[in-house]
């Protein structure tokens, strides 16, 4: 028996934790009263974290099964319930080649409306914009993109990144005019299949989005290979050019590094996460491999952090599971399904399992 | 165009790496050469990590299907290919309770052993035992476990946690009478279903650990539910118990938790975690839950962060295919799923994906 002082003994597991529901997981002690002055792994982490919900958007996109404008609705309403404060509705691309997005207008139009709650959509061009502010509610914020590497810029959109970003800025101007909110993503920040990134291009490309007048930048692991240091290290330089706080991360869980990446952004400072309800999509790059960093998950963690994000996560894990149903595949948020499996069973005495 | 100095920007790509192969991933500027200068997320890293692959035993045994002891001995062969230093090879418990254990006799002596690989079987008491050392090899290492949860150890072995220990005594002596190494596991470290674990609870198990001479405490997260800074505020807790060179850490990715868990060992000094190829295994108390945290991703974090672990990875990920192919699942790998994605396919033109 090893002396353990009662101070710390509390302090880690406080009594008022981890008692009595035999259904629910332990809760954690987080030493929550103390985040900010004990010195732990992660340090100095916010209040409050905010949380894009993408998978009607980035998700669905990726999906090689298309769902109809009815179960989209459904889905973005499921967000508005869970708490989200930002969601991403639908992409106004052209339907030869991004089908799953077909009718995103009618997504927009049909969605059940919450005071306060960003409602954005990506748009590629002038077209997208028109089709994306003909209805009759503009959406809270517009999204442009624009790849750090010029391979990605070619294959993804068929042209350089100077010229996507001639094609921006009508885009932005007019967004500005209608009194929208604008975000600028960086795509391929950690580097595509085959090319060279260097801090240089994304500096370049948040500079652009800079000029463009952006509210927000968004810089994204498009195809998931970014690790906790890379981030890090990344965003330490980034936050000489821009605010952190007008700084949001988009993971992708292609190689598993999801979690990791965003303690590594928490740690830089940064608020504002994309995710996608049950990992919904993928890697156009790598067909098979896991879509975004799954939301269960880093809700899953923030909670424990004793990070608010005015989140439900059983109602998300519950919306994960109405669009799994549609799209007939299994979960990719292995919190999503923890949290179903742990509904649908009863602790039993079972054989020695370590 | 915002200027960035020369020597910065060589330092997060150097010109190097990230060019020419389409097929692999870009290679990651993980500022190897300044790992322990340059202040980054996770500091003053490693040089090496050891893995101790788990997949034949933790893995194997929560899958509902069983394998043929052939395919168990072709996974171990595999295993030792691929470069690991350290492999669980089997259970000697009883086959009514966990009929996938079965064979692990048969296992141990029909590998083919690899000179300074050290090969370990888990033991509940001395029939186990006995079991383990009655062929022609012993193993490398004996594993014996306490849990620092009453109720999960009443659930899981049918015995309280005093009368698990007082089981392992005999268990131990013998084992150092026979020149074998000794691997004490805390199962439950960070909680489990109903039961509060203290800190107390934990440097218990350890204490009595280290009163049976164990050389090696592992700590295992059993059913999942640790976040980082948990770990982390744990393991600055138990090194002044146990030099940390001496402990391991056994993560479940049950919430999605574990490449955060292992960052947060890492930065606390750990240099030895088990993981399971594929993902292998499950949670007995969730059916349908994620299993242990997965080999492939765990060996692309640190390669990636530029720590040696002397494994090849692709090797898993062909050892990883193999299994599942015998199992008929899918994997539990993101990183695997996406290396043999990535082989599959060339990369194509496509539409816009953000």
């Amino acid at each position: 028996m090893i002396p353990i002082s009662r101070a710390t003994s509390k302090t880690l597991t406080p009594s008022s934790v981890n008692s009595g529901d035999d259904t629910a997981p332990p809760k954690m002690p987080v030493l929550k009263e103390k985040r900010n002055t004990y010195r732990t792994f992660l340090n100095d982490l916010p209040e409050r974290v905010t949380i894009v919900e993408v998978g009607g958007r980035d998700g669905l996109q990726n999906e090689p099964k298309m769902v109809s404008n009815d179960v989209k609705i459904e889905l973005i309403n499921r967000f508005t319930q869970a708490g989200f404060e930002k969601i991403e509705v639908g992409a106004f691309v052209s339907p030869d080649w991004v089908p799953q997005m077909a009718g995103s207008a009618e997504v927009l139009a049909g969605i059940t409306r919450k005071e306060g709650v960003e409602y954005s959509v990506l748009v590629p061009n002038m077209k997208g914009f028109k089709g994306a502010t003909s209805g009759e509610y503009l959406p809270e914020k517009i999204v442009i993109f624009g790849s750090a590497s010029e391979i990605f810029s070619k294959k993804n959109i068929n042209c350089s990144k100077a010229e996507s970003m001639e094609r921006f800025s009508e885009v932005a101007r007019k967004t500005k005019e209608n009194g929208m909110q604008l975000r600028g993503t960086v795509s391929c920040a950690f580097g595509f299949y085959g090319d060279t990134v260097t801090l240089e291009d994304v500096t370049d490309v948040v500079a652009n989005f800079r000029e463009l007048d952006c509210d927000e930048i968004n810089i994204a692991d498009t195809i998931g290979v970014a690790t906790p240091n890379r981030v890090y290290t990344l965003l330490e330089h980034l936050k000489h050019e821009v605010p952190v706080d007008q700084m949001s991360m988009h993971f992708h869980d292609t190689y598993g590094q999801g979690i990791g990446n965003i303690c590594a952004s928490l740690q830089a400072g940064i608020t504002t996460f994309d995710t996608s309800v049950a990992g919904l999509g993928g890697c156009p790059y790598a067909k098979g491999a896991t879509g975004n960093v799954a939301t269960e998950d880093v809700l899953y963690l923030l909670h424990e952090l004793g990070v608010e994000t005015g989140v439900d996560l059983n109602a998300v894990a519950d919306a994960g599971r109405f669009i799994l149903d549609q799209l007939g595949r299994k979960s990719g948020s292995r919190a999503g399904d923890a949290i179903i499996a742990k509904r649908e069973q009863t602790t039993k005495p079972g054989p020695a399992k370590l």
